[in-house]
Parts: structure tokens; sequence; C-alpha cells
């Protein structure tokens, strides 16, 4: 602790249309100190995630938006460095939502969890055993209830999300097929994570036909962190019965507030024909049984059942760039970017 | 039974566009006879239904389509004239599907149930004690799952199945607020079916807002049963954890084999902020559990607490208009042909 300063990311105006790194500044505010019942935190990694598309956005949503002038919000990891907090003690790492600086003090309202260092690699804490991997646990196993059998349709099927959703099918005993974006992220899917089959939606012809050929059994649990056109052609391989988790909206054009949301093929004749349901999912919803996902899925981490990809950017300043790559999916992992080490790594 | 003839309205050709009578024709055929375990039913009562529009097309749907010069599939009520089947004994009542016709020879397995003349009138058993009060009932209860205090929105609000769904909802302590599409049906919703509010949606110049002013709390339960505009404006209503039914889609337009479906407002991120649920329903796959349904409706219509309306045509050569009236909306009741009077009432 050689600085008496702490540098934030703040966010400095709403996007209208694409975001872009310059929607963000950096500035320097005094570090802050931890009063009664509180803690000081020194963040070591931020989270990158493609819901911050909406966290920033003005219009309503199920979070608040993020404050114009506000440090942006993020998942992060974070070491404790002092504490007048009964339940925390220095050195003890905490995975919570201090958003894009290097330090943030808390009386662990926004703590979602302490980290254990024998569950996994650190960074581990941000991604599969953090808010993407209880979001495709509980998304999956809760809302999608896949059956060993069965037939799971995953898209963005290589991100943080799709990969760990991906592979929990697999190991219930399921068939996994995952639409992604390019033929490296096909084969990242079918050689690192094991799905069965994987297609590229953007070099495919007819979207539809080749996701028939590749679920010749038909679709049971559609995983949709997209929305949009892809959505539209797992619809047509609906079984009886099946199920859709609506994780995200990538694919849907984002519209202004009031403005009518975009048209599509309606869904109606399809749920109802297939008597298939589609719901709409908030791992926020349920993070009061974090401890039960991270539980499981860091004993597949170590049985070696649970594989991850990591794209880490160096130094807090770069986080913008990061969202950018994210949201335009230029990203090969996880994105993640590192802003301090352990104390007990430092020199 | 002084005739030897068996009267029949066949099913001619398929509708390319809306439905006309002109796609059945009246035909004579021999009257059959009961086999060995068969029974010969005198036909009553017919039900004419808006499903049945999909019945009749050529497109893949949840049930096959009629064949062409088969009679119309029907719900109906008949009386056992004439019984080899150790189950059955003439005189009896039977809730099945016998068809656009005068007799039909059954071994049992298009029965449904038997009907018992105590439960409550006798034409009750093809609506409020039959498909379409099993339809309101295990849809909205199984898959609406509403609470006390809850709202519950339903569409075709003053129609055979949405007249049971706002009745029920009101036993269970629920607001129900119904959507129809004339004056005189928003009168016989307030007046008749005890709705807390209803909308005539032809009449709204702004169905959205209408809808928000007569939903103060929201909606949680959408009981839809026609999808398209209708729909498009109860979604922007949605509570946190909100359930809809898709039970028909009347709203939407038809199109032909292999055309892709109409096109609206994509529901994805309404459903993704309200963490809500659209689900398709279809009463065929409950009707094992009909016995359950019939005993509380039956209980509740004794108790006065069930109110109907009919509209009844004379003679079975009046079921293709009658037809052609429900899918205009033009009846002012559940849509039922008399056929024959029962044994004990003809002279």
């Amino acid at each position: 602790m050689t600085t008496s300063t702490n540098r934030q990311i703040l966010l400095k105006s709403r996007p209208a249309g694409r975001i872009t790194a310059g929607l963000f500044e950096l500035a320097e505010a005094p570090r802050p100190s931890a009063g009664s019942g509180e803690m000081l935190i020194r963040i070591l990694y931020l989270s990158v995630d493609p819901a911050m598309r909406g966290w920033i956005a003005a219009a309503a949503n199920y979070s608040t938006p993020v404050p114009l002038g506000s440090p942006m919000r993020s998942f992060t990891l974070g070491e404790v460095a002092e504490s007048n907090h009964p339940d925390y003690a220095p050195g003890e790492l905490v995975y919570g939502r201090q958003g894009w600086q290097e330090w943030a003090v808390s009386n662990g309202s926004d703590i979602d969890r302490k980290v254990d260092p024998a569950d996994g690699p650190l960074t581990a804490a941000l991604h599969v055993l953090g808010l993407n991997g209880i979001t495709a646990y509980f998304g999956l196993l809760d809302v999608g209830e896949p059956k060993a059998g069965e037939t799971v349709v995953v898209s963005t099927a290589a991100g943080a999300v799709g990969s760990v959703v991906g592979q929990i099918a697999k190991i219930k005993g399921c068939s996994a097929v995952g639409i992604t974006g390019s033929a490296a992220k096909v084969r990242q899917c079918l050689d690192e994570f094991g799905y069965d089959a994987a297609l590229d939606y953007k070099a495919e012809g007819d979207l539809a036909a080749a996701l028939g050929a590749a679920c010749p059994n038909g679709v049971d649990v559609y995983f949709d962190n997209t929305g949009g056109a892809i959505s539209d052609a797992v619809i047509q391989h609906l079984n009886i019965g099946a199920r859709i988790v609506i994780c995200g909206t990538m694919g849907i054009p984002d519209v202004g507030p009031g403005e009518p949301p975009p048209q599509g093929p309606r869904p109606n004749r399809a749920l109802l024909v297939a008597r298939a349901r589609m719901q709409g999912f908030l791992v926020l919803d349920h993070m009061r049984r974090a401890d039960e996902a991270v539980a499981e899925l860091s004993d597949w981490l170590r049985e070696g059942r649970l594989r991850y990809a990591e794209d880490i950017a160096d130094g807090l300043e770069n986080a913008p760039a990061s969202l950018v790559r994210v949201l335009a999916g230029g990203n090969r992992g996880k994105m993640l970017v590192r802003v301090a080490d352990q104390a007990s790594t430092r020199a």
C-alpha cells in the first residue's frame, strides 16, 4: 500500500446504440478507509460480462442502472486489507460487487461469499466458481430440468456461462449441442468442453436445418443466451415438454426506453404444439443458494470434469476495452482484468 | 330409432385461409351396429370449438389432421343405445369424441367419461363440466398456479374456457381482469362471470394503457387464448415471476405448412426482466385426471359459484355454420348443436 489514491473507472455517459470505451473514464479518488463495522478491500481481479450492457442502459431492467459518475458495477475478487468487521479478517479472499476500482470499503452487504483457495485456482472464483458457473448451474438444473438421455442445446456455447452449461449437461448424462460464432470456438466446444456437436451459426446457410441434423432426437432443453435468429432456429426442433431457459438476449438489438421490442416470428404456436415453456432466469434470484452450486462445481473442477478458458487483460485501465471486446465476441475465454496481486505474492 | 341411416358431416377439403361451411358436406351412411365388445351411441349434442381450426388444417399440429372424407372430429354427448360392452349399459350417458354424426359405434377407447346427470344440467357435460371446464381448471391451476391476492388476466374472457378461468380465479381469491371483443361481452364478463374489470380490445385505442389502469398491481397470471396484439399488450405489465398459459392462438393468423410464423415483438426481454414463464398447455395431456376436475367443477356448479352461457343450434346440418360463427366471435355462449333428444324425453 504505497499509494494513497484509488483509481476507478467511472461510467461517464449512457450508450446510444453500441457500447464504446468512451462511455467510461479513468479517475482518481482518495483511498477510502474502513469505519466501524467495515473492511477495506483490495481488488485483485475484475469480471467483464455481457450483462453489463444492460447495467449501463437507461431503460428499466432487472437491476437499477449504474449511476453516471459512479464506478462501473462489476463482480470482483478482492482481498481484505484492513477489517473492523467481526466476520472478516485481513488476508481473506472475498467475491463480491466492488466495481471497477482498486480499493473498496464494504460492510459486507455487497460481498457474495468468501473464497476458499482450496476450491480451485484463484480466478475460478470469478467464472466457473462464480456468477457464470452459478448461472449455468441453477439456470440449467432448476429451470431447464435436464434428464439423462435428453438433448440440451446451448447458445454462446463456448462462453463463460455456455461452456459450463454444456459440461453440466454432459455430467448429467445428456447430449450437448453448442451454437457459437466462429470455427475456432466450434473446435473449442468439441475439444475442450466436450460437446457432442457444435455449429458456427455464421457459417451455416440454413441454421435450422443444420440443427435438425445435429439434434436427431429433437431438442429437450434450450439454454438461450442470445434470443433472435439463433433461437428462432432452435424453436423449430422442440420436443414435447421442452424447456427454454432465457438467460440472455445478446442476439436482440437494443432499443431505447419506451420503444417497441424488435420483431421476430411469434413463438406461441411452437410452444403450444410442443407444450413447451420459455422462462426468464436471473441468477441474482438464486445467490442465497450460491454455496450449494459452488460446492458441487468445485468438486467437478477438482475431479477434472469441468474445464474453462480465460482471457485476462492486465491493468484496471483496460476494463472498458475488455467490455467492448466481449460484446463483439472477440474474447477467447472468460474475460477478466487483473488489477493487483495477492499480498502474499507481492514483493 | 325409426331410421336406418346415419347422417354425418364429412370434411370435404382443407382450408386455404378462412374456414367456411363449404369445407364440409352432409352425407348419409348406413346406421352402424355394435359388434362384440362394442356399443352403439346415439349422439345428443355436438360441441363446436375454436380448436377445430387446427384439427382440419394440413399442418403438423398437436393432433393428427381430421382425414378428408371422415366425419368431423368433435366432442359429443351421447346416449348408449345398444351395448355389447361389459362397462356400458343402454341409457347411460357418455362424453367422448364421436364426431359430427347421428350414430357412432365405440369400443370405449374414444369415450372420455360417463356423465352423471346428478352433476348438473345435461349440456354442462359439453362445456363447464367438459373439455372447456377441464381446460380452464388444469390450465389455470396447474400451469398458471394462481395465489390468493394475485391478478389473473384472461383473453376471450367471455368464452367457454375464459369464463370458467375468470370464475375459478375469483374462487381462488384472485383479482380477475377479462379482455373480450364487444361491449355486450364486457357486460357479460362483469354481470354474469364476476370479473373485477373487463376491456373490449376493439374499443380501446391503447389497450396496453387500459390494461395498466385495470391492473394497478400488475399481472401475475395471463391465461392466453389469443396470442397476437392482445398478448403483446398484456406482456408489458408482467410482475416478477408471472406465468403465461398459452392455451390458444386465435389472434395469430394461420400460415401454410412450412411458412414462417407471423411476426410480432420478441417477448424474450420482457420474460427475462420479469423472470416470467410462457408455457404451452394442451388439455388432452390432462384428460386422465378429468374426474378430479369435474368433481370440483360440479361442486362449484351446484353451489351456484360457476355460471355459464350457451348458444345452441338445432340440427346436425347446422354444425358447419356454427363453427364459422364461433371463429368469427359471433356466438353468445358455448356453441352446441342439438342432434337428438334423450330417449327418456322422446315421444
